[in-house]
C-alpha cells in the first residue's frame, strides 16, 4: 500500500512515520504546468465555469497562472493560496479545512504562511513515479467544481 | 428574468450558467462615486448613524472615500475591504459570510486578498445597462444599517 | 515669531525645544476635508492635471479621498502616503526628502511606517488658530504640480 | 502625432496636456495575454535567457504568468511588480527609475503600492485603438534583455 497523503485521522502520525512521502526534489516544468492549465481550462469550460488557475512548484513558487475572462478577481489570490496550501502540507486543501474548524486540531491554521485557503480546490501534482513536483489551485465556482477542475489539471501531468 | 447576483442557495450554479453576469469592462467615474457618497451620507443621517463610506472601481481601486465626523476609526479599513470584497466576488458581502461560517464551503475565505470582510455593508454598483462599474462599502453601525446605507449609495448611481 | 514647521536645518532641535508646535488635539471635519478636496480638484483642472487627493486627520487616519477619472492608479496609494508623511513629522513631505538622501541624516527613513513618500505633494492642514488638524496628499503630475494642488487644498480650510 | 507615453523629459507636462492618453476602460483578455507570453518566451529563447513573464489587466490584476524552467525565483515577484508599476503610472518602468534616483524628483517612490520595481522590463499593452488594456513585466536577465522581451510580448497583442 502506498500512502499518498497524510490521513487526517492520523494527521502527523503517518506523516511523521513516513517522512519519505513528503519527498520532492523534482520541480514541475513550465511545459507540464501549461499542460495542466490547458486541461483545467477545458474542464472549466465543460462545467460552464470561469476559473482562476495557479500552478506552483515543489518550493511553492508560482510557475504558471491563468485568469479566465470575467472570472472573479478575488479568486486570483485564492487560487494561488490553494496551490500553496496543498503543497505546504502535501494534501488536498479540503483535508486541511476538516482539521481547522472550531474545536479541531488545527483550528485557524489559516493564519499561517501569509494566509492559507483550506477549502477544496488545491491538489498536489505528481510525476509518473508518484513524486510530488508541485500543486494546482483553482478558484471561481463552487468548491466541488473548483476541486474537479484542479483534479483535471493535475491528472493531465504524467 | 435577469439574475443580477449569484444566489447563495445555488452558489456557483447560477453563476456558472450565466457567465455574462460577471461582465464589467466599465469603471465608475468620480462624479458617480461622489453621487453615491452623497446619497449614502444622507441615508446615514436619516438612520442617525456615523458611517465610513468607500467606493472602488471595477478593478477594486479606491475612487472616493468619506469618514463622517466621529465615526469609528476601525471602520475606515473595514468599509474599504467591504467594497473590495463585493467586487472580488460580484455579490453583496453578506452572501460571502453565509458561506464562510465554520463547516461552510468557504470557511475562512477571509484570509485571502489581504483580508476580506464578509458581513453585510458591501454592495456592487452598476450602470444603467446593468454592467458592474464598481462597488460601495459602508461601515460604522449595525450590519443592517451598514447594508441599507450602502444600498442607498449604490441606488443613486444610474 | 511663530515656528510652524521644524526647520530641516535644525531638524530635531527646534522640534525638541518646542514640543508645543506638534500639538494637535483637533481633528479636521469631513466638511473641511471636502472643502479641501473641492479646492484641490479646481486647482488640478486649472493646471490641466489628473490628481489623486487624500485627506487625513491629526491621527493620520483617512478622512476623505478623490481619484480624478483616469488619474494614475499608482498615485492612489502615494497620495495617502504623502498625507500621512506630512502629519507624521509635521512638515511638507519635500522637506523629509531633503534629509533622506544618501549621506543625509534621515537616509532611507521611507522604510518606516509602512512606507513613506518624501517628495513634494504632502502638506499640513491647520485651522484658523494655526493648530494642525490634518494633512493633504496629492499625486498625479510633476511634484511641483502635486505640491501646488496640495497647498491649494490646505489653503481652502480656515 | 500621437503621444503614447509621458515623455520623461517633459514629465507631467505632456501628460497634463493629453489627459486622454491615460484612458483605459478595456481589459486584456486571457487569449491576448497568452499571445503576449508566447511571443515573450520566443524572444527570451532567441536571446538565450530564462525569464519570468507576468501580464496584468488595466486594473493591475494578474491575468497570466509563466516562469521558464530554472529562471530566477526572485524574479517571479519582480516580473509582477514591473507589470503593475508600468500600469500604475502608464509608462515603461525604466522611466520611473530615471526619476527616482537620489536627488531626483521621485526619490524612493518604490516604497509605494507594496513595492514598485523601477528599472526596465515593464511595458504597457495597448489594443489596436491605442487604448491601454494591461501591462507586461519581465525579469530574469539584464534589464536590456528584460525590456526587449517585454516589448516583444506587448507588440504581439493587436
Amino acid at each position: 500500500m502506498e500512502v499518498t497523503i497524510c490521513d487526517p485521522q492520523f494527521f502527523g502520525l503517518i506523516c511523521a512515520a513516513n517522512p519519505s512521502i513528503n519527498k520532492s526534489t523534482m520541480n514541475i516544468t513550465l511545459d507540464q504546468a501549461e499542460t495542466a492549465i490547458k486541461a483545467a481550462k477545458e474542464k472549466a469550460k465543460q462545467l460552464n465555469t470561469l476559473m482562476n488557475i495557479a500552478i506552483v512548484d515543489s518550493g511553492t513558487n508560482l510557475v504558471a497562472f491563468a485568469h479566465m475572462d470575467e472570472a472573479w478577481i478575488g479568486s486570483i489570490d485564492i487560487s494561488q493560496k490553494k496551490a500553496r496550501t496543498a503543497r505546504y502540507f502535501n494534501m488536498p486543501t479540503g483535508e486541511i479545512g476538516k482539521l481547522s474548524q472550531p474545536g479541531g486540531p488545527l483550528y485557524n491554521i489559516e493564519h499561517s504562511n501569509g494566509g492559507l485557503i483550506s477549502f477544496p480546490g488545491g491538489v498536489l501534482i505528481k510525476n509518473s513515479k508518484g513524486e510530488i513536483i508541485g500543486a494546482i489551485g483553482v478558484s471561481g465556482s463552487t468548491v466541488e467544481n473548483d476541486h474537479a477542475v484542479a483534479q483535471a489539471g493535475a491528472d493531465a501531468v504524467k
